[in-house]
């Protein structure tokens, strides 16, 4: 096992606390000598062999192993819904094995910057495993209730003046002495995430294309390791194409997709409904653009008003609630009509942001009105 | 397959519309000539041969195979959290059941009076049926926000005035010729969430105690009764005492049992933090003192305050979030201090019920005070 360097190429042996390249300062990828497909057990750790430390030293809740559901609306695609996750999130895949590492390391304390699913997952997992979660915020910029999570699992919840971009800096200048950092750059975090591809995998085989809302795109950029890994074993024979999905005002690696830059477009004020992946500078581009392009695949943007109507059709054909970051990749499958089996990768549950819908009621004052009125839902009762 | 009458012994051929003994009016059980044990696949469908339907005719979002944890607190205890299924709890594994017999028995919709889980996962069923979720409420007794799920799904919810008493015996008497009813008297619908005790089995083989929060009591009668098909089969050799687990403020069953009484004592305005478990008039009393007794199980109540411990501890000890009334099993194992293997059924998410916690900040305007809070919550730093 060693860490690659994305951009230069470097090696290094695995060193649980190098986050980027000593030489260049990019992002790193955990590579394996030896891969062994195993399966046993269930959830993330069911592949063990495919994962950088052994399954009697993780910090596990079991995550994983979620609903992979037939679509009722459009043919051959399937829903990877990883709503259904302990924490609600995908992020408690990346956490199991991130926090484990952190454990061995030796940490008594793990930190990130973040207001969402990534605080609460870690913070769940931290607790386990007896180290204090700590999360840094913009003070005054967070509905209280997006802390709710963190906050019951535990967390320091740490508030300093200024934008989300400060409190990733005053984590990683002054931070990461006192405690482990697992923000979505961490390259051994990002090694529970692809287990995403392996589930999927099992269920349908190699599909032809995968569907993964894009924030920070380390999600996409994991999964699609999870593929390449079962290739190079010469599980899959061909690959899926990787589709990353932004909403429209937080598309900074969509649009430089479609003007041909290789470089992502930097959005100062993203702005979209569907918080978690209302990123304007994503840390983990190069390995996102890698993911897309060396697969073969595409971006896509949606506007709020269709996640906000993929959301509540996904719940409604499909039975599937999910967050709207997660309805995104929902949406995408209206727009890429593409050939063969397609899954899409809902990121979070809809209870993860409860705001959204307006509630509409009926009320009746007798068992007559009772009557008119559900014969009027129910035609021709 | 036969339904057979709880209370009069009587029995029937099955019938998807019969919901109580047309001779005594008693609670109907479904009994089978004939059971298979051959697991394959995932989740509740897993065990189609010890179901009333096949795996074809399922209504399925992929619900069941949650997470069994391993306690870091208690020695020899296991959560089986439920907060991992769909829509957030284990109503997930009913619905699946009935949902799937109201489609095969002709039904156009589905309707339930209830405000919370079961409304949510009724509609969320229904609505993949491509039938009709109704839920009645009672008008300006329910917070908005309790309707979010349930609405999302595509429910048509009607307020009317009165109590939930009401709701319920309206949706009796002038709904069930219109829309299938799936409360918990539906016997079809507790068929599924028996599956609970088979993964519980493939797991940890039979545990000796299994701690269930009891509301309505449909659940830990279920679990109750794959127990023993389990034992029935030959698979299981003793069976597990059931420990009903209920909050002090709405404890009819609790109650009866420390008196020795062989009928509830109805608690006309139930009041906990729990509402899952808030219920004065528990329907299916009959199965439910049934299940403890031929267990050998018993009766545990809990405190808000003991509640609310429990839930927080839960979430920094194991890393589990559960709703309140999921957090009262965890809060039982510190009561009852039984020999051998336990697993506590918790039963919701905590996202499920997000404004228990008053949530506490930090605020640092410079990187000094900042190492300086980092070395107060990490000693030693």
């Amino acid at each position: 096992m060693r860490l690659g360097c994305v951009r230069c190429g470097s090696a290094y042996p695995p060193d649980f606390k190098m986050f980027k390249c000593p030489r260049c300062g990019g992002l790193l990828d955990v590579v394996y000598d030896e891969l062994e497909w195993s399966p046993r057990g269930r959830g993330v750790w069911r592949y063990e062999g495919m994962l950088p430390l052994k399954r009697r030293e993780a910090v596990t809740i079991m995550e994983g192993g979620t609903p992979l559901v037939e679509s009722t609306k459009y043919p051959n695609a399937y829903i990877k819904f990883e709503g259904a996750n302990p924490t609600g999130s995908f992020k408690d895949r990346g956490m199991t094995v991130g926090v484990s590492v952190a454990l061995k390391a030796g940490a008594r304390a793990v930190i990130v910057a973040s207001t969402g699913n990534t605080a609460s997952s870690m913070s769940a997992y931290a607790s386990r495993g007896r180290m204090a979660p700590i999360i840094v915020v913009p003070k005054g910029k967070i509905a209280r209730g997006k802390l709710f999570q963190s906050f019951l699992h535990g967390a320091h919840v740490i508030e300093i003046d200024g934008y989300f971009d400060e409190a990733l800096r005053l984590v990683m200048e002054h931070g990461v002495e006192a405690a482990y950092p697992l923000n979505s750059f961490n390259p051994w975090r990002l090694e529970g995430q692809k287990t995403i591809a392996f589930e999927i995998y099992e269920e349908v085989g190699c599909p032809d294309n995968v569907v993964v809302p894009v924030g920070n795109g380390g999600n996409i950029a994991a999964i699609w390791k999870g593929f390449k890994e079962l290739a190079q074993l010469g599980l899959c024979r061909g690959t899926p194409r990787m589709i990353g999905v932004q909403a429209e005002g937080a598309a900074p690696l969509a649009r430089a997709w479609e003007l041909g830059v290789e470089e992502p477009l930097w959005v100062d004020d993203p702005n979209t409904v569907a918080t978690a992946i209302r990123i304007g500078r994503p840390v983990n581009w190069p390995k996102t653009l890698r993911a897309v392009r060396e697969s073969g695949g595409a971006f896509v943007t949606v506007s709020d008003g269709e996640i906000l109507k993929a959301q509540a059709e996904m719940a409604q054909r499909e039975g599937i609630g999910a967050e709207p970051a997660g309805a995104a990749a929902y949406a995408a499958l209206r727009k890429v009509r593409l050939g063969g089996t397609t899954v899409a990768v809902v990121t979070g549950h809809a209870l993860k942001d409860p705001d959204i819908v307006d509630i509409r009621t009926h009320y009746v004052d007798s068992a007559d009105k009772f009557l008119r009125l559900l014969s009027t839902i129910i035609p021709g009762t």
